[in-house]
């Protein structure tokens, strides 16, 4: 078992990184609780609540399960929260445990942030891509007009991640997983990143995943302890997401995974990116990495206009203009203001590009 | 006009208090914002917000206007603000400004802790009794289970404080603002106390109120400072909450006011104290004083069972257990665990104890 120390504003946290820990999870919560609130989705719930069940015989443990998938991460399922947690008797030193994905993470870690004003919660991710969601405090739900606009900065009393939770994944949940890995290593790491782009993610074995997921972690987290509240640094954690988030919202949440649209966002970052300055960066090897994985890139039928209403949503806008993280090389991320002008032409170049691989296919 | 500073853990922020400083407001803001969204009620916007308005106008400012009343601080209207923000392009950058009461305060406080995961705010309380509330950085809204179960912990970027805005309140506003004055007195300043007891609401002057919401904004500021997040002595601010805020529920809001709810709360803290610490406290006087003042203490039909079940739904009850903030003498509170069978005697006691009271008059 791997041990991260994050050092968050309002205190330390730390991460555990583990085969089967979900068995242990008693005796790496230091703290005790009055009550415990489990919440996960229906899918989860099935395959792990127990096991964190067993963990506390003699504490009152309750359970609120939601429907599986991003259309639950909205003010209604909230509220079920809330009114839960109420009805259960949860107090201020009370314990909510987020079992499942980012969604799951997201939701419960805004109802703990606001329940009472913020109670403790333990993130215990079950996907890949949750590893980068459950590290940073960053807890929201979405608005019908955005993603993620309703939200806090609250760090969690612990992240815990039983690598074994992982094995279940389905290929889909990999490919979307491994978006957010590559951006870690694009930021910050060209050894990782090279090392990513020789992974195969149909035979990825455990112990790679593990280094994997360690590595991207520790990226996430030092970035984070710098700027925890997002004004400086940790804005470059939004690379790919300036399209990604877009494309979410264009094409309806869940029509494509969260994964799956920051990998085209990449994509979009690195032709950006060396338009910018007139740099080489690895935009044909990333290209054939994601193509070899089976990540959907055929988007040729984008409307730009409306791409670029939606990226204005994003909460990094400033002043109406687009902020998008661009690479002057790996490791070396830049928040550049892009008009709409500019945006909108390399939309148009962008998707050419893809159309023009997928006829030399 | 006054100036008091408060460090809260995030960052210090000035409370302003003086006549007429509404027009004032863009010489007290240091910083430039990219937008401004004026939260207000339909009474309080027609009196001052054009007042408001006028400070900015080279800058791009809304309104977001909602019904007068403790039932606009719920789920429906904290999700509307949301949706203004988006809609009118706030950004992390803007700012906004909560011009009216407690209502006004904590609802919009909370949406701008909220949205984009918190954004710059600024309190204009135009109550006696938002000087409590708007001062702490605690931002909540109302579940329908319980008063100000959902919120989170958000210091203001600036407390704007126009006494000239006091002018217009009703009797019932005053004596509402004024009970959680006698109740800072309580907890920390006999010297205050008995000034207060000197007053005749009726005609109170401006200089007298100036003075007095001074001493009760210091009080209230030298407690937050030292625990923000009330894991300690802040909890001592709770006094004649514990009753005040399950007769609110119980009657249903808006049926009595919070002060008025509170000052009831502080004369049963005040009787249970006596009864407690075989101390001679100054019941009979606050008692005479309240009714002088015309405060409502008719609260005979009590049925005590289901003011207990409320009571437990406060934020400060752990295991369960009623936590109540007590009197050893003025100036020294205490917080006391009180079982389901005394609070019963206690509530019994304290009702015919008024009921003996109004057959003497």
């Amino acid at each position: 078992m791997e041990r991260i120390l994050v050092k968050a504003s309002k205190h330390s946290y730390p991460i555990f990184i583990g085969e089967n820990i979900r068995f242990r999870l008693n005796k790496l919560i230091e703290k005790k609780y009055s009550s415990i609130l489990i919440v996960s989705d229906e899918k989860v719930a099935e395959l792990y609540v127990n096991d964190i069940v067993t963990n506390f015989p003699d504490e009152k443990v309750f359970q609120s399960i939601i429907p599986v998938g991003e259309q639950s991460k909205r003010l209604e399922y909230y509220y079920q929260l809330q009114t839960d947690a109420i009805q259960f008797g949860l107090d201020r030193e009370s314990l909510i445990i987020a079992l499942g994905g980012g969604v799951v993470g997201d939701l419960a870690g805004f109802a703990a942030a606001t329940y009472m004003r913020g109670i403790d919660y333990i993130q215990m991710p079950t996907t890949i891509l949750a590893h980068d969601s459950s590290v940073g405090g960053k807890v929201a739900i979405n608005h019908e007009l955005g993603k993620n606009l309703i939200g806090s900065f609250y760090p969690p009393a612990a992240v815990v991640y039983d690598t074994q939770s992982l094995e279940t994944l389905s290929e889909k949940d990999i490919r979307s997983g491994y978006a957010e890995l590559v951006k870690e290593a694009l930021i910050a790491d060209e050894v990782f990143f090279n090392k990513l782009l020789n992974v195969n993610l149909i035979n990825v074995k455990n112990n790679q995943l593990e280094e994997h997921l360690s590595a991207g972690i520790k990226i996430k987290s030092s970035v984070v302890e710098i700027d925890e509240q997002e004004s400086g640094v940790r804005k470059n954690l939004n690379l790919g997401h300036t399209l990604g988030h877009a494309l979410e919202a264009e094409l309806g949440y869940g029509e494509i995974t969260h994964g799956e649209a920051v990998a085209i966002g990449l994509l979009f970052s690195l032709h950006v990116s060396e338009s910018t300055f007139s740099s080489k960066l690895p935009y044909d090897s990333t290209f054939q990495w994601l193509k070899k994985n089976n990540y959907p890139l055929n988007i040729l039928q984008l409307n730009e206009d409306s791409i670029i209403k939606k990226m204005k949503t994003d909460k990094k806008t400033l002043n109406n203009t687009i902020q998008m993280v661009l690479l002057k090389e790996i490791g070396k991320p830049i928040v550049q203001e892009i008009n709409d002008y500019d945006m909108k032409i390399y939309l148009k170049s962008f998707t050419k590009k893809l159309e023009i691989a997928s006829l030399v296919e």
